[in-house]
């Protein structure tokens, strides 16, 4: 008597489309899927992939033998291909994240909120999975295996879409996934692999619930810019180190010396160097010094140029993300007109002040619209392990959703359960209307048993 | 020294663009405005509205009047003129109303998480603004009035668009808001008028951080498919009502009476029936009695239309929101049938099954993928006003963001402050790393002061 779910194109569907219908239909069963399937399907995961190291290594060589014949010629770089390659120790590092996502607190099934409407009518707020997530990611094997751990554990449905770089690896490494994880509904997981994928990817709104697209800025806001999906996503990462009048000067030095040099090449790095100007002669000698010791290269704004020797800087690196040993620096007249060169030329990622006065503090961290916003700490804290947030999906410079360093949380919405016996709403309108109870508990849902029962 | 905000265009900007950028920069102050302050002008916007009553009737009389000649011609009907119709007492419930939202608990400055990253380094999730929210509404100029409001108690600043069948009304209300509200940085509400503008609004990616779309599917699904802003929006209301084998059919003929009855034209209100194969011969007849004398017309598929008198429906009825007092009416095999049902042809609005076994309510409540799922109660509960949260910005049938009944919590994001002092990353990395806390505590924020001091 049931028809089949509808679906969005009344042509024959292709491959693709058939396989994100696959992972609509998987999701449904996948919600509540207990959290003991869930785990000891992380753990089967985990130890196939020490298992089958060989065939793995394997399939990676002839990506990395590719991959190496397009460096020859000029168009990877090294540091790509070495990203590419595999190997034991990295894939027993592989299959150890995967068991420390299984051993992540469950983020399904918690009660966020439990209110008594009426007596006898209780209303409870449940965690649950989004869906289907869309992920679109970089080249490294390693990016498939993560992500399909998170959206197992978070009981999410997951459409992997990997670079053609690492075609092989990523063919065996799903192969391995969805035969080690045999009490998953099948279909949780599917893997595509042209690049026109992506565009059908995109138009699937009626099945796919959020799009995860991890690569270049470019990258992200194409998405953004061709889907009516959801995105959790990052665009750029133009950091701020603001070094206050009121600063120690000594742990200024420090601070903005980790937050560039300790791993310029990722987006919690600082970019932009801001100093107030009371103290830019006494800090910015000492400090370029100790930069240019470490290879960073200075761009300067006309002020700063005057206190240490720098190149200059030209209006575009006030909003470029550099990835790179590579500083622009700026000497400011006051704390607002710090705060306002970041609410201006920032990306919304990390802002950091250094001072010792707390109202100065109190004036950045409010005035400055950023996911996260630090106070005498280097920027890169910014990050889902070092936020405690366990198992990081991501890092997401949008507004809405979630915010800043994405934990497992990210990946789940939430569902109201009411529970009632026969009510009415007839009877709390109009005239004589029985009033409401609103009145907040705590209790966990259990379906049929109202809680005073 | 500064240079104003970027702007994404370089061409001379629209009297729109102006108004969006003037939003981007009174959203900064307006974020950190004390409750005191929001409220009070709140209180002041609803004492300007009842001292204005005259100016605004007459303005409104002038709206009605254009609206009647529309209706002589047939292009409006009278509902729609009767909602844009406002009087001494609508004005007196829509201030009424307005402090109402002053009324409730302050959404912005909560501390939802604190932890322990390391001694002398805590991490905050305090509850901010999302920053500028771009609306555009129908024609009831009381939707004006209450969109601005939630903006400002949540500390949003808002681009208004209203129906040009409400211009005038809509001119008057906005000024009398904006001269009320005179402590709120200034031009943190926009009023933009023309349809050509709305297209301007939706390519703001920039300056605009949620767009809330309200009216039709048809307009909602427009701007989705039209803007790279996120949407929080609902697009249809296909709720159901499964009347389980073991159902009270008593309560369930009430409970099914009541969600397609008491309020037909609104979203909560159900549009198909589903019934057990075991009851359907006991329950249908005097059910269907029933909403025939209440003028509901109803559609049956061919195992109900064998048991009650009814029309045919076809497969367009499944899925379609009549907003008025026609139901569809299917006979299920089992309980499996009927969230199928749900699952293939709802809306993931709000879905409600009748029954008195536990088990059976848990399996339909798990399983069927909506914002709120009831047992043993009406779909026309699924209303902000209802459960409790306060006003109401809408339901959403996204997945993201917020989810259902949206209350002023779903017009706030999160920021993270970080309190140290002084700490590097290069402490906690690599070969003798010092280990994370990641303790969480109780405790609220406060700049420059750490906890344990």
């Amino acid at each position: 008597m049931d028809r089949p779910p509808t679906t969005f194109s009344q042509q024959p569907m292709t491959d693709t489309e058939t396989k994100i219908t696959q992972a609509q239909s998987a999701a449904l069963d996948l919600a509540n899927l207990d959290e003991k399937t869930r785990n000891d399907a992380l753990h089967a995961i985990a130890d196939a992939i020490e298992a089958h190291s060989e065939e793995i290594l394997e399939a990676n060589a002839a990506d990395v033998e590719e991959a190496e014949k397009l460096l020859e010629a000029g168009e990877y770089t090294q540091a790509f291909v070495d990203r590419l390659k595999l190997s034991e120790s990295k894939l027993e590092s592989i299959a150890e994240m995967v068991r420390s996502v299984a051993g992540q607190e469950d983020p399904l099934g918690k009660t966020l909120e439990a209110r008594r409407l009426d007596e006898g009518l209780e209303l409870y707020k449940l965690s649950v999975p989004i869906g289907v997530l869309g992920t679109v990611f970089e080249s490294r094997p390693d990016a498939l295996v993560q992500i399909a751990a998170l959206s197992l554990k978070s009981g999410n449905a997951v459409i992997l879409k990997g670079g053609s770089e690492a075609a092989e690896s990523n063919r065996v490494l799903y192969e391995i996934i969805c035969e080690a994880a045999q009490e998953v509904p099948e279909g949780w997981a599917q893997l595509i692999e042209a690049r026109e994928d992506v565009a059908t990817l995109l138009e699937r709104d009626d099945a796919v619930d959020l799009l995860m697209p991890r690569g270049s800025s470019a990258f992200v806001e194409y998405v953004q810019d061709n889907t009516s999906i959801p995105v959790l996503g990052h665009t750029e990462g133009v950091c701020h180190v603001y070094v206050d009048a009121d600063a120690d000067l000594s742990m200024a030095e420090d601070v903005a010396f980790d937050a560039k040099v300790q791993y310029p090449a990722v987006c919690n790095a600082v970019e932009t160097l801001l100093v107030h100007e009371s103290v830019a002669e006494e800090f910015l000698p000492a400090m370029a010094d100790r930069y240019r010791e470490a290879g960073v290269e200075l761009r300067g704004d006309e002020r700063a140029r005057e206190i240490a020797e720098m190149d200059a800087a030209t209006d575009e690196d006030w909003t470029t993300e550099y990835g790179d040993l590579v500083l622009a620096v700026k000497v400011v007249d006051s704390l607002e007109a710090a705060i306002r060169h970041v609410n201006a030329h920032g990306s919304k990622h990390t802002e950091s002040i250094l001072t010792e006065t707390a109202e100065h503090a109190e004036k950045f961290m409010r005035g400055v619209d950023a996911a996260s916003v630090f106070h005498n700490a280097s920027t890169r804290f910014a990050d889902g392990y070092r936020f405690g947030l366990g198992a990081e999906v991501g890092i997401s410079t949008g507004k809405t959703h979630a915010r800043g360093p994405v934990g497992l949380d990210g990946l789940t919405t939430y569902k109201y359960h009411l529970e009632g016996d026969g009510q009415l709403v007839a009877t709390y309108s109009g005239e004589g209307a029985r009033p409401y109870l609103h009145e907040d508990f705590d209790g966990e849902w259990a379906p049929g048993r109202l809680s005073e029962e």
